[in-house]
């Protein structure tokens, strides 16, 4: 099975495809946009993408590429995120005076940089892509900072391991494509809508769910694009493809502007 | 009065902070950590950061940081983002081969890069760091992508206006400060809340405004950190410091784990 991620191969995405589709062939795409037409082309069969992670959040623009094309969130997973120094064979750590790694990798390892205050750390577009650069340029007084799964690709070497400041470090990854399937077991729905007027609209919209017991386990709203301070909701509801949660989506839709479900799928472990 | 940003002199926070307040003297910090600690050690006296963009969505991490100081928002500003290109005087758009800026900016300028395919878009930390990085060391090649504001502090020239694809970009700003001020004609709350359960807890805490007819403006669920998958709201309410609005905040303390108020404050025009 093919599958698209975005970034370079031996990223957190690379590592979750392989978690979530045993043998996995995977096609590494620059942009995330690259990702939804290659799936939107069939050049793949599915795509994994990451879409919150328990400390920086969601990755709005994933949220938002869901709403825009009419692809079915299949199965989510959830992945410890640990970032590992990463270097070319007979490099040491006692040498490295530039660590490079996304921007947010780097700020979630601030202790490693406060106890090597000698090391400066150089945001890179990847952190996968990253351990690339410093392999394949063989680039002795730097490393990297990644997950295991990049240190593997490039034959690099881990030097430390575990540098995140919070443990309590996780990505939720969905697995999305063409197919309107709802597996066995499916117990969480993803829904995006969005309702005229925010003021006693959210509170109606909520009511939907609340009067037939159905929890969300989060809720999120984001800007429409082109109309300033308007907003689409996307929620998580604890429920599957039950009689009770399509009629809360049939009431859902009589009091929004629109309702997409996005998926219908077990929650991760 | 002086006023911490974070970013480089010339940044769209600048031209916010000015806006903000007259004369204001401006302490440009590198990272929005600092921005708070200047403002908790007295060393300015007030602070300017973005909270969202209409377009790329909350600025997460100052949210984040609102709930972790204890400051209070006194205004809130909304600024046209406008991307300027800019350069060095005698720079002409034809030699140009790569223009620098920060990365949600070129983003947000994808059809001048598909109508000029010879230029390269480089990822730079900040958007006025690419003007003064570029002009200063008269880089000849090479423009940046930034507002005007920019191009006045390093004396750039502006090649081409308004280069971004959707004109409705607009941040929204907050001027904070230490005092619980609460200027005159005030009709916005900002509040953050927690409640145990996200289940028909959101939607209890929600009624507590609809039954008052208060209106929300906005919500949006954070993660906590350290605490995968439990979340923090922040709501935006249409009222001021009124008797309904006080009964409501007692009445959302009861229900919820903990209740802050960020600010009360008249809304941008």
């Amino acid at each position: 099975m093919k599958i698209a991620i975005q970034g370079e191969l031996g990223s957190f995405s690379h590592a979750a495809a392989m978690k979530l589709v045993p043998k996995v062939a995977v096609c590494a795409c620059a942009l995330s946009r690259d990702v939804f037409q290659a799936l939107a082309n069939g050049t793949v069969q599915a795509a994994v993408i990451p879409i919150e992670n328990s400390l920086a959040g969601s990755v709005t623009e994933h949220l938002d590429l869901l709403l825009q094309y009419r692809f079915f969130i299949q199965r989510e997973l959830r992945l410890r995120i640990e970032h590992n120094l990463i270097a070319g064979r007979g490099t040491k750590v006692g040498s490295i005076h530039r660590v490079l790694s996304h921007p947010v990798a780097l700020e979630q390892c601030r202790h490693f940089f406060q106890k090597h205050r000698n090391i400066q750390a150089v945001p890179f577009y990847d952190t996968a892509g990253a351990v690339k650069y410093v392999i394949e340029n063989s680039v002795r007084d730097s490393a990297a900072i990644a997950g295991r799964q990049a240190a593997r690709q490039y034959r690099g070497k881990i030097l430390l391991r575990s540098l995140e400041d919070n443990k309590q470090n996780f990505t939720r990854f969905f697995l999305i494509s063409k197919q309107r399937r709802i597996l066995a077991g499916a117990n969480n729905t993803s829904v995006a809508f969005s309702t005229g007027n925010v003021s006693g609209a959210l509170f109606k919209a909520l009511s939907v769910f609340a009067l037939r017991e159905i929890s969300l386990s989060k809720i999120e709203s984001r800007p429409v694009p082109g109309r300033p301070w308007e907003y689409v909701f996307y929620a998580d509801l604890l429920v599957g493809d039950e009689p009770r949660a399509r009629k809360a989506m049939a009431h859902l839709a009589e009091i929004s502007d629109f309702v997409k479900v996005l998926g219908i799928y077990p929650a991760a472990a």
